[in-house]
């Protein structure tokens, strides 16, 4: 049972974001920006990046959304997304993500722990600076979010179904629209 | 030496938020909110929960920050603080505070470690469902905060001057107005 009383239809973070509005606007438009604006990063790549994070964290629901929401945007989505979450390093993926994703594992486990090996390994494969503060931010953000939906003990649903309805919505529509209607849910 | 290239008059996290003013917007719209929006908790209080997750977390610009803005905020802030930074369990702060506060470092170590019994007691001492939520974002935000100052290699000011000029901005304006004037810096 979540910690605070949220609407049964609202599983994992769209508990605490219908919850609280005020604070659900700037998270919302950081996931929109972060994930889905304009980037020399795919949709994908950045989705995986969200996905290893809350992997790596421990946080189901969060793992499960944004791998769903990898797969969605990946070529060969299913291939790649199982491959990377199992182990990056030998994953059908380009090195230069490989770097990043070492770089966003750095982050998950404390930001000091990120080296000057590991940005200058991801400029040697093409990373740009963006790229590189956009990695380091999007690892830092999940490292929110995870403990958002799992310190406040919501709910996370068993069936994948559930994951890839959001994805749908993800995909088309991005994570402002995820928001309920007031007085709904 | 920064992971980055950024402004050496902007340290700590000012330096990215000037570098991607896009992601920039939420991160001040989400502190602004937290931190200085309309709640229960007092501003002081929030900030305290902000500056001791920050120390848990081992980021010196954003405790050193963060501890400036709640000793600005707080009714004899200096004493408040440093016993609060030092053990929060024998600071002369409410038990009500003490509950949150012990909620905020269950959050830093990690979402799941949160329990029943931490969110019962807050709720013994009077704490309402929208503080309890409030304080695991707060503590969240600040592992992502954190994570993006020390992930990007950031420096930080030795001197406290740098740190009491900044509340001044702070308790005046508010974190949106942290953000240089584009092409300045």
């Amino acid at each position: 049972m979540a910690h605070i009383e949220f609407a049964p239809s609202l599983p994992g973070i769209l508990g605490p974001l219908a919850f609280r509005p005020e604070t659900a606007k700037p998270l919302n438009e950081l996931a929109d920006v972060l994930l889905r604006g304009p980037s020399s990063l795919t949709r994908g790549e950045r989705e995986l990046i969200a996905a290893a994070v809350s992997e790596a964290n421990g946080c189901g629901f969060c793992a499960r959304s944004h791998a769903a929401f990898a797969r969605r945007q990946l070529d060969n989505g299913d291939q790649v997304v199982a491959a990377t979450l199992s182990d990056f390093a030998t994953a059908p993926i380009s090195p230069k993500l490989k770097a990043l994703l070492s770089i966003a594992h750095h982050v998950q486990a404390g930001g000091n722990q990120v080296t000057t090996d590991d940005v200058a390994k991801a400029r040697l494969h093409g990373a740009t600076d963006v790229e590189i503060h956009d990695t380091v931010l999007i690892a830092a953000a999940f490292c929110m979010f995870n403990r958002y939906v799992d310190g406040l003990a919501t709910s996370a649903p068993d069936e994948q179904g559930a994951y890839d309805a959001m994805a749908d919505t993800i995909v088309q529509r991005g994570y402002a629209a995820t928001m309920p209607i007031p007085n709904e849910g």
